[in-house]
């Protein structure tokens, strides 16, 4: 049964663009095309065009921000709480759009896309891609919808970081920002742990440099990837709460070394439920943006905030460890400084990193009020 | 040239006990045995054997802990600056052994070493092990040697959790302990982390259910385990001071998912050549001992340390995350309520749990200090 606060059933739509000699040039001067980016879309584009607000997306997430796919499907989409009638993102006021990044493996143009020059999956033979070009890509997308400026950008986590580019890139198409559990750039420790993920990806002989499109993929380090990027999201009091030293044989030395405790198991099966819905390759080049992005220029962030001027609500939760608060604070901080409109919300949860996704009850009011003075 | 305040040429000693039917009942219930326990020592003990020091070791240090192998040898021990003549643990005074622990690679019995039984390598076969047997093995190794009582038991990280198990175990037999960045038991955090190390172990083809002693080891798992914990040994604020965003090619997208950040380069590096000195098996055994340390008593903290009296002095690095300073001041606490002589010292240190091998030169007065009123 669906609820009545739900946008409802809802479909994936594509686009296609770039195809020869149009291809997109991308950051590393590379070209990607044909390109074909999947959304979803929630509300109606009034006739002003004037109300559309894009959604972006992290690591893991597709287009499916909001709905249900039919009538007993088990979940609906990954931000539901927060898009709908009456809801933060308002589907009776806004035309909402959710849109897959390249590089990823829902829909849109990745790795395990076709190569046109080899008629073969892209594999390894895809090109390095940004944190901007994901942005320049949903740039043709909205302008494909006949939208010239969108109401709001907002994401949380890798979402966060693109809608921080928008404003950067396009400043004329963004009345207003909401970056949410997001820095101004990775920092080493986030890269350190990325990399080590894509190592055991790497490691993986069935990985076969990238070529498995046709056999086995590489599961175990994929999943191994998902298990470092999981401890990373959570922060370490929810797992004492969650998790602390529960075993599954309670109070006996396990004899062999792979009986568990209960947060390994949680780790195995988060782990290897991934592994079926998402792409290796994908996870290299995603989680590589995501080091890549860096809105300092010359180590200076004022210098690289001098750009955005769309008014922004930044939102962070307190145990957030791999994007802390304060590396958010300081943007806030140095927009004030430089006149801009900006609002900082830090978000009391012990849910870590993983709270942007959970913390929705928290973040509708703020998000509500910001987006009614936005015009 | 050797310095004038070193120990100077060492060399390592080994012990063997537990022939059948002498075998070391471990507390999984399952026996080891016969056990090589290796060793060095540095100064003499004296008449009475009242001035024995034991120094024991984190996860990946042998028994090597000071002095040279020979006039030529590059690096001395790992715990160097600090025991030597007239250093914190004074070899004029004391008489400091350090033992590898069961499990290891370094010459004690580990998974590496022959059963008797099937003639080959114990590979898997070997038993799960805890804290305590590595305790009850150096026990062993003291009561050889006609000691009764340590002066001291002092050692970080896993090191801190084998004194803090000697003076619970064995309070007859030692008369202080110090308890380096050691925690009263493993997190969750700690073990997911850990998992995941074993998991890379366990998925690399090469890892052979345990079966590599005749062929390539599983080079690759180890290698991304020893990544994930060296981004644990190290604080946020030192990746940043010490890497920051660098790259080897500079302000250069790279064109391929391989091209480094300075902070992937050196994790590549230790991944690479702790395999050329460490077992992955041994890892598998000693991080699972790790995980299984756990001083509380149906959990509660009070009553795990009523049986701990020996004066302890714990140090700990502001810095670590791995094994956070609160945990251990926790102990302290309750260990002062309990009207036992304790003593706390946090250092101020952005080097993360790895302050415990690099902040010698802050620890040194503390211990002389505490050494000097323990008789």
């Amino acid at each position: 049964m669906i609820p009545a606060n739900s946008v409802g059933i809802v479909s994936k739509n594509t686009y296609s663009f770039g195809y020869p000699p149009d291809e997109l040039l991308l950051e590393s001067g590379r070209t990607l095309g044909p390109i074909t980016v999947c959304y979803e879309s929630y509300g109606k584009l009034n006739e002003q065009r004037t109300n559309a607000i894009l959604i972006t997306t992290g690591i893991s997430a597709d287009s499916h921000a909001a709905g249900y796919y039919s009538e007993n499907d088990k979940y609906p989409g990954w931000w539901d709480p927060l898009i709908g009638p009456g809801k933060a993102f308002d589907t009776n006021k806004y035309f909402v759009i959710c849109s897959n990044v390249i590089g990823g493996c829902a829909g849109s143009t990745g790795p395990s896309s076709i190569y046109p020059i080899t008629g073969k999956p892209y594999g390894m033979l895809f090109p390095v891609i940004t944190i901007k070009d994901m942005v320049r890509v949903q740039k043709k997308l909205i302008e494909h919808l006949g939208i010239q400026r969108l109401h709001t950008i907002a994401g949380g986590s890798m979402g966060g970081m693109q809608a921080l580019e928008w404003a950067r890139t396009f400043p004329e198409a963004v009345k207003s920002i909401i970056p949410v559990t997001c820095p101004s750039r990775s920092s080493p420790q986030e890269i350190a742990f990325s990399e080590t993920g894509r190592q055991a990806i790497m490691a993986d002989p069935n990985w076969n440099k990238g070529n498995y499109y046709t056999s086995k993929p590489p599961v175990f380090g994929l999943a191994i990837a998902r298990m470092i990027g999981h401890i990373t999201y959570l922060s370490e009091e929810k797992m004492n709460q969650k998790f602390g030293r529960k075993m599954t044989n309670r109070d006996v030395i396990p004899n062999e070394v792979d009986q568990q405790f209960e947060v390994e198991s949680y780790l195995h099966y988060k782990g290897h439920t991934f592994v079926e819905r998402f792409d290796a390759n994908s996870y290299l080049f995603i989680s590589r943006a995501i080091d890549l992005f860096d809105l300092w220029i010359n180590n200076d962030l004022a210098q690289g905030l001098k750009s955005i001027c769309a008014p922004s609500l930044f939102i962070t939760m307190s145990s957030d460890w791999l994007f802390p608060p304060k590396d958010t604070l300081e943007m806030h901080n140095i927009l004030l400084s430089q006149n801009k409109i900006s609002q900082y919300l830090k978000i009391d949860s012990i849910h870590g990193h993983d709270g942007f996704l959970i913390e929705t009850d928290k973040m509708t009011s703020p998000i509500k009020d910001f987006l009614a003075i936005i015009n």
